[in-house]
């Protein structure tokens, strides 16, 4: 079975690990609009993408144009910036999957969890936006560092929450196509457990001196069609 | 370096949970002791697990007695008896380690992460008993199931959160001398990642049909003394 294609647009792409998926993508085959605030940070921070890629084009457009021209939106943004980014975006997200990946830190202690007080920030977006958007939680554990590696696997599972199975699905898909494992992990409030997740693995990089600790999830049946190693 | 061996107090040892930590933990060497509110199902529940051992002897008391007796307390018991069981134990536990296993889980939806307000368990049960107890979190995402296969290794990592340094050492030997690795995770407010894991957890069993899905940290530097694979 050919692996479906998808046009990405990734807001925050002009960030370190907006521009990792970008590659990523843009390199399995995917239609990428890399998204930002200011069309010209856009186009130049897509054109450094092109430049590493060498012959795939990666696109760069305002934050409306790109989600307004992609079949799925992803958020890369700082938790600060995540509702202010997606909210006004509601009518070029009607239907579509929007993948966030905010993690709500608190600066400046980013190794203590420190979770909003209604549990998950992306569960929080969902709420706002309303179930005619499906937002799906993801990549809240991947090490930028280790995306824009693009020669070497990422050894990191990503942990997939989405009230809309289907929806779930197809993200677990793109995943695969960037060759790694999408783990389906329940409802949208699961979340929580990613972002938290992200403290924690801060916390352990600086108590280990690791440029970038991740989790893989064991004790699953081989051969159900996870991709990546187990 | 010969490891240090503990007097291990398991209240809840009578669980599946606490009778796997118990079992390991006579298997290497240690003095254990099961607590449970009556002095007869703690006996009778060690009569079984020193059976199973053979060649190892656990003891049996009330949760006062072993709590008095141990130089490590274990906490395994349901949410719902986590402060009732151990705020009695106060005086008993005054300057001792308290490991705390509890999970925050909200039947019966228990595969969806429900916090409490304050956010992690763990840590409010820290805020009730003063710094004078100090409370370190561990194995909520160790699966029951795969402790009690006394042969097998357990696939997974422990995450270690608690706010003394020194505390969080001595829960990472003692995991050590059972051949599982524990990972230092920072201060006791991140347990809220480790509570919120184990919902996680238990949705991915149920869409992978696994009888116990667990965590690896991945990307630690290796030769730095970690215990276990990696």
């Amino acid at each position: 079975m050919q692996a479906a294609t998808y046009t990405i647009a990734v807001l925050g792409g002009t960030g370190a690990q907006g521009g990792g998926l970008a590659l990523r993508w843009a390199k399995a085959g995917h239609r990428v609009i890399i998204g930002s605030r200011s069309r010209e940070s856009a186009v130049q921070g897509a054109l450094q993408l092109s430049t590493l890629l060498g012959d795939r084009h990666i696109e760069g457009a305002t934050n409306e144009e790109a989600a307004a021209l992609a079949d799925i939106v992803v958020l890369t943004v700082p938790y600060a910036a995540q509702a202010a980014t997606a909210l006004p975006l509601r009518a070029h997200l009607a239907s579509k999957i929007l993948v966030d990946a905010t993690v709500p830190l608190v600066p400046p202690k980013v190794g203590r969890v420190q979770l909003p007080g209604a549990g998950s920030a992306v569960a929080a977006l969902q709420e706002k936006l309303g179930e005619n958007v499906k937002v799906v939680s993801a990549f809240q554990n991947v090490s930028a560092h280790h995306l824009k590696a693009l020669d070497t696997e990422v050894d990191c599972d990503v942990l997939v929450c989405g009230d809309d199975p289907e929806s779930r699905n197809v993200v677990i898909g793109l995943i695969q196509s960037i060759g790694m494992r999408g783990i389906s992990a329940g409802p949208i409030c699961n979340s929580a457990a990613s972002e938290a997740l992200t403290s924690l693995l801060i916390s352990i990089n600086k108590a280990y001196k690791s440029p970038g600790a991740g989790i893989r999830i064991t004790g699953l049946p081989s051969g159900n069609g996870l991709g990546g190693r187990p």
